[in-house]
């Protein structure tokens, strides 16, 4: 659907990833990423969660504001990167699983603004769903998330 | 400004905060609680930072989400839970300092529906905003945040 | 996809759509209704729009809210009414055409609160999208949009 | 608070909300314009409403988006003009009076994004309230709201 600007826009994304010490810290993992869209999986740990077992909805955020990023980035140029303006967020059902699947997509890549939208959900069921807005940075290192 | 239901609020805000994991994960301390306002300082650290030494937007959400859950769950009567059901989030500067001021507060109390707001900020500069939707949950265990 | 709770849910969102003034000030037709999903045609008229004769970006949120309303109408018992609590809005490209295709869809239908999406598109392209959260109102007059 | 790059910046509001149709058809009126803040008045009227006479909500969203555009336009320079991203409305009560106090203001003005807030009071009580990013066009004609 969308053309990526670079032939290594997957090694980028993977790349900008690795260097975001908190993607670890919440049981984030890059399973694939494509043009426009990548895919996580978010593990559930007792120290994601509120007292109840539940993954938090700020993890869950941290989760999803980083695929929109990187969904954004992969059709972005070489030399740019990307900054979240605004995110929203609606939880759906309790995060009460071992594991989520995260995807994140472009709808629309700006020049300047790109519009994204992600969702997490367990074996199927819908946990939460997401718009951000993302710029494009040129002439500063990658901010991707 | 608003009348708490219950003579405890406070204690039962610093108890249900307690009982929650990933504030510590997060650096996040509960630093006051008045009737419907309550502040946090969240502390940077490298494992929540992306790969520019600024704290994710998702641990943001985070502190800002439980701020203004707990905002909320400082008015509700001692029976009720509350469960947020969105939240918009703004990012208006990077998140770059040592530790950053966190307040969350009810702009208005329904019975059912509570919305609410909150901030960070560094030194008095506004890093971020959130406006954020919360339900009163009765006859369930309270689910803050 | 969804089993609405009445047999004449079609003719109670045409009943309600048909009294709001509203609807007709802003170029609004009901086009179709299915359960949980509504389908409405917005046409451009020089009131409508801003200086550039584009519509105004609060004239596709009267659509789409409206559209997002009653998705989630469609799906509710005989007594129960709809309120919008809160909606977010992404505009994508100027509407500039003469008539916008508006659809509204339940993305999560609750007993208390659903979780709506919508959009407008011009030939395929879109123009905007929302989220919507609508709550269920019980012993009320139907309060649609 | 804010310095406008411009000395006639109210008159510039003043003539760009004059040659916007839909601020008639939706009974607004500007009150007054401050460096980064609009005042504005909305009157109710029958075409405006939903079946129970209340102001339909994305009547309320023309009015405060409007608010947030032309706040963030009165601090922009001479051949700029603006654009809304997105924007977000809490409805936090019904618009049942006669008129409505709109007032919109810059929370954050940037280089290309501005971020705005507003909400509508009657008779001092809060209606509802918007957050809004708005993006500031160089070199096309000035498109506020």
């Amino acid at each position: 659907m969308f053309t990526p600007k670079t032939a290594d826009f997957a090694e980028r994304v993977r790349e900008s990833f690795a260097r975001q010490p908190v993607m670890k810290t919440c049981g984030i993992e890059l399973v694939s990423v494509e043009p426009g869209e990548v895919a996580f999986r978010l593990r559930n740990a007792p120290e994601l969660t509120q007292q109840h077992g539940f993954v938090h909805a700020g993890i869950l955020a941290t989760a999803l504001d980083s695929a929109c990023g990187f969904a954004a980035f992969s059709l972005m140029p070489a030399d740019a990167g990307v900054l979240t303006i605004e995110f929203k967020i609606n939880l759906l059902a309790p995060a009460r699983g071992e594991s989520f699947e995260v995807r994140g997509r472009v709808v629309k890549a700006g020049r300047t603004i790109t519009v994204t939208e992600a969702s997490a959900t367990e074996g199927g069921k819908l946990i939460c769903t997401m718009t951000a807005t993302v710029m494009t940075i040129v002439d500063r290192a990658g901010v991707a998330g």
